[in-house]
């Protein structure tokens, strides 16, 4: 078990406080410090407008919070928690930048990412789908790729399912939940999960006990996206959720394949659709997913969003503001909301969130770009 | 029965005498004239050297055609001929430049061709294969969409059944054979060609009794694919003859589809392959194959192989000859030879060629480029 420092013990703090993949988090901990952040949050009375609300639910929650018996529970079911900076962190993972976990816990022992699929698709897969995703995660772990999933039903488990039964490595396979790892969900996947510990890891950004909510399962998706090399999609539906973990690894820059199916099978439709819309490399054989992977590397590596342009990494409504905010001089609330077809409420919360990044300044009831 | 002209008699003359998709032919008619052409071929005797050997085998074929006769064995099996400028002849075929046919014989007649596809697969077809060929073909005549293929066992045979199931139209479908329209081959769809006569055509650019022989079946494509906006491949495996429609399709920028299918299936191997290359667009429904077949006319239309570029439309021999001529000097057949990497001999039969088609000149023992 690595030694608890100072940090881990704060950020598994913060990972009892903030929602999965909330940038205001990764800001607050990059500006104040880690381990200062707590001590910040129990007593700063210049909270900006923006955060206000965050601080009032993070201060509710950490009143509640007893992080060292936290931590008893967490080495009772076998569970550690990993920071950025330990062997075991998953560097893929900074590429989210802001969006970045704060901390993971983990059941078992993360394996060596550097060359690493994520198998996802429907939970509803067909015989084809899940004969498709073990075969693929046989080849990937003969080929020294790990597997990285979900731990559901369906393709997820088949995927998992698969890495284990390969040949040549110790079935290198990470399933990442939703909810607490003390808590293998779904129940029907609970020996395969304990599977998955011996050899390979099961984890979460979340904290013991915490409930695998709607939000979270998207949140999840891309952890999955970022952990691996490539995502390959085996089947999904048109709205499958699947989709989502495509998305996160196309916004990565990371490539993202596909399983070409049976036109008349609706658990291929989504994959289809993803070929046909450029998204997605039809997949066909282990040995294209190995190629996908492996050309991970020859595509620009994904900058860290936080250093991206202006925009890049901004939720829609801020990029709106800040895209309606002139180059050079400053403008006001309402013609800023007129500019970007938003409430000037709307406008508001935007702009506190860009100031607090350092995007806007405010100079009397005006507001401008801060220059790069 | 249209006019028989002195063209027309002319052409089917020649349609006996050359191998399908052998430019050399369509240089001489455009050269000569049509009519006077074969008076040339009686009497000429300052034959260009690169001729020699095809002027010999037209001659002696020449000899045995009685071709007054040969119409009538064609209208004995109700086939007539249709030629450049008869309202019948689809204008699309003039995409292929010197390649297009010299004539065809038809029984049945033509339907528009405004907006057909190609629909094209695997002889050795699965049940998923002919099912998606002939629901495909149901939902093109339904949209008013033509339905051409090459009467072969498997995705063709489905396809023109689905066509001739249509309810919205006459089934019009028209099935590109390689051998004369007297032999309804293969054996196994006499029928089924039978049904097509009726709504659609059977149609071949070689005159009746001629055997499909392998080179047939092959220069047969390219008129499929010529003769159709778009051509879709709904199964394929990796060494399909299918593959060679494709193949001309995309050579006369004519867009490409793939029905995807189980990645199980070595029948659907090569459309996957297709995919991949980029050379296809998945089709998974006839909506998508509408969407495919009205995006041809989005895309720029393919200029006649004759009128592009001086190298686009020659053999590989004749570009490389070509290419290695000075841009404005001339060069004797060994500098020649050195610089395209051939053989004199090689070069001297490619320049012949090029002299023919009024690409290169020759003064004294140097070759130079003639200038567009």
């Amino acid at each position: 078990m690595p030694e608890v420092t100072d940090e881990h013990v704060a950020r598994a703090t913060w990972s009892r406080l903030a929602e999965p993949g909330d940038v205001m988090t990764q800001v607050v901990l990059r500006t104040v410090g880690t381990v200062e952040s707590l001590e910040w949050l129990r007593t700063a009375s210049d909270v900006p407008p923006a955060l206000i609300e965050r601080v009032e639910r993070w201060r509710q929650r950490l009143e509640l919070v007893d992080i060292s018996r936290e931590l008893k529970v967490a080495r009772h079911v076998g569970a550690h928690i990993v920071i950025p900076g330990d062997p075991e962190w998953p560097t893929a993972l900074d590429d989210l930048g802001d969006e970045a976990p704060v901390a993971l816990w983990v059941r078992g022992e993360i394996p060596p990412l550097d060359r690493a699929v994520a198998l996802v698709g429907a939970r509803a897969a067909t015989r084809y789908g899940e004969r498709v995703a073990a075969d693929f995660a046989v080849g990937s772990i003969d080929r020294g790729i790990a597997v990285v999933s979900g731990g559901a039903y369906g393709i997820d488990a088949a995927a998992h399912r698969g890495a284990l039964s390969g040949e040549c490595a110790d079935g290198a396979t990470v399933a990442v939940l939703a909810g607490g790892v003390d808590r293998l969900y779904p129940a029907g996947n609970e020996t395969l999960l304990h599977r998955i510990i011996q050899t390979g890891a099961v984890i979460s950004e979340l904290p013991p006990a915490a409930a695998p909510t709607r939000h979270r399962f998207l949140a999840r998706n891309r952890l999955i996206a970022a952990m691996a090399n490539a995502t390959v999609v085996v089947e999904a539906s048109f709205r499958s959720g699947a989709r989502s973990t495509a998305n996160h690894a196309s916004r990565l820059l990371r490539p993202v394949g596909a399983v070409p199916g049976p036109v008349t099978s609706a658990q291929s439709a989504g994959c289809h659709a993803m070929m046909r819309e450029g998204q997605a490399t039809p997949v066909t054989t282990p040995d294209e997913l190995a190629e996908l992977i492996d050309s991970a590397g020859a595509t620009p590596i994904a900058e860290p969003l936080v250093a991206s342009g202006p925009l890049d990494d901004l939720p829609e409504d801020q990029a709106r503001v800040f895209d309606a905010l002139p180059a050079r001089a400053a403008a006001t609330i309402p013609s800023i909301a007129s500019a970007a077809g938003l409430t000037e409420s709307e406008v508001r919360g935007a702009l506190g969130l860009l100031e607090l990044a350092g995007k806007v300044r405010r100079s009397e009831h005006r507001w401008g770009r801060v220059r790069p």
